[in-house]
C-alpha cells in the first residue's frame, strides 16, 4: 500500500540503489507492519543541476548524496510509529548503502484506505472486511 | 483539476503511453465529471531496475507491464464515484493499452479546492461562485 | 519544508530551470515564511509527448512552456497565503525565466508537521518547542 517515490541525483550504482530501496521496504514492514509483498517504489534520478538540496537546514548538513523519500501510505499511523519508520529508514540506508543519515529526507502524503487499487479496477482496502495493514481496529474506523 | 502521474517501466511504445493517459482521462471525465478540457498528465519512464512492483499482492499477480498511477484531485468524491474511476480506469487500459487489468495501480490524493491554481496566479476554484467539478454543492460547502 | 516538485517538457536551459526553482523558493520565502535554508525541490524534464497539458482550460490557454508545479508543505496555511503564493510564484517565474504566467501550474498537497523528517531519521516538527514555519502557534495546535 505504501508508493514509495524516491528521488536523487544521478550517478548511483544499481546496487546502492536496490540498497535504499530495500532499507525502505525493510523499515516499512518493521515498524507499519506493511505486508512484506506490499511493494511499489519508483527511483527518479535527476541531473545534479536538477536535484536541489540545502546545504544544510536545522542544523543538519546534506550532501549530493542527499535522498528525498515521499512516501504515500494510508493515514492513521501515530506520531510513535512514524518516529521509529524515520529511524529505521535512516539506520537502513546508512548501513546497507553507505549513505548519511543526515542525507535521508522524508515526507509522508496520507490517505484514505478507499483511496487505492491494487489492480482489476478494485478498492481493495474498502472491501467490508478488508484487513488494512498498519491501523488498529479503532483507527480503522475513523 | 486532476494532475496525473503516469509511472512505468522503460520500453512502451509511445502509442501505448498515449491509450493509458487516453483512458484515464475518459475515465475521469466519465466518473469524477472533470470537464474534458482540464487535463494535465505527466508520465515517467524508468530503467527496469528503478521501477519495483511486488508480483504479487493480496492475490493479484504483476508484472512487468504494472502501471502506477497517482492522481492529485480535490477531495469530497464518494467511495462509489472512486470505485467507479478504478473499474473505469482498468478496463479503459486494458481495452486501449492491452495492459491486464491486474497491472493498473490506482493511488489518490486528495487536497482542497483552493490548493489549485490553473494559470495567472489565481486560485480558479476558491473564486466566489466558481464551479468545481465533481462535487456536490453540500461537499464545496465542507 | 516544502518538497517541490518541478515537471516540465524537455528543452529548457538549465539557466531557466534555475529561474524556475529560484521563483517559487522566494515566493514560498515571502508567502509562506519558509526559511531561506529550507529548500529541496527536484525537476523532472519529460519528452514531449510524456507532459501532456491541455491547451486550454478555465479560458487560460497553456503552451509547450507550461509548467506543473506540486508542492507539499504542512497544512494550516490561510487561504489569503494560498492566493499570494500562486500570485508570487507566477510573477516569479515570468519575470525570471520568461515564462508566461498562464502556464504556471500549482498544486498543493499539505501534510501533518509530524510527516516530515529532515534527516538521522528524527521527525523535526514533531520536537517540543519546535518552531514550524509558516503556522502561528494558534493553527500550530490544531
Amino acid at each position: 500500500m505504501p508508493l514509495v517515490r524516491i528521488s536523487l541525483a544521478q550517478g548511483k550504482s544499481a546496487a546502492v540503489k536496490n540498497h535504499i530501496s530495500d532499507a525502505i521496504h525493510q523499515a516499512l514492514v518493521h515498524t507499519f507492519n506493511v505486508p512484506a509483498d506490499d511493494r511499489f517504489h519508483v527511483i527518479s534520478e535527476h541531473p545534479a543541476g536538477d536535484f536541489i538540496c540545502t546545504p544544510e537546514y536545522l542544523g543538519i548538513r546534506h550532501t549530493a548524496d542527499a535522498v528525498f523519500i515521499q512516501i504515500t501510505c494510508n493515514e492513521g499511523r501515530s506520531l510513535e510509529m512514524k518516529q521509529a519508520l524515520y529511524r529505521h529508514i535512516s539506520d537502513g540506508i546508512a548501513e546497507r548503502a553507505g549513505i548519511p543519515r543526515s542525507d535521508v529526507i522524508i515526507s509522508l502524503l496520507e490517505t484514505k484506505k478507499e483511496n487505492w487499487s491494487f489492480g482489476n479496477g478494485i478498492a481493495q482496502y474498502a472491501l467490508p472486511g478488508a484487513n488494512v495493514p498498519g491501523q488498529s481496529p479503532a483507527t480503522a474506523q475513523r
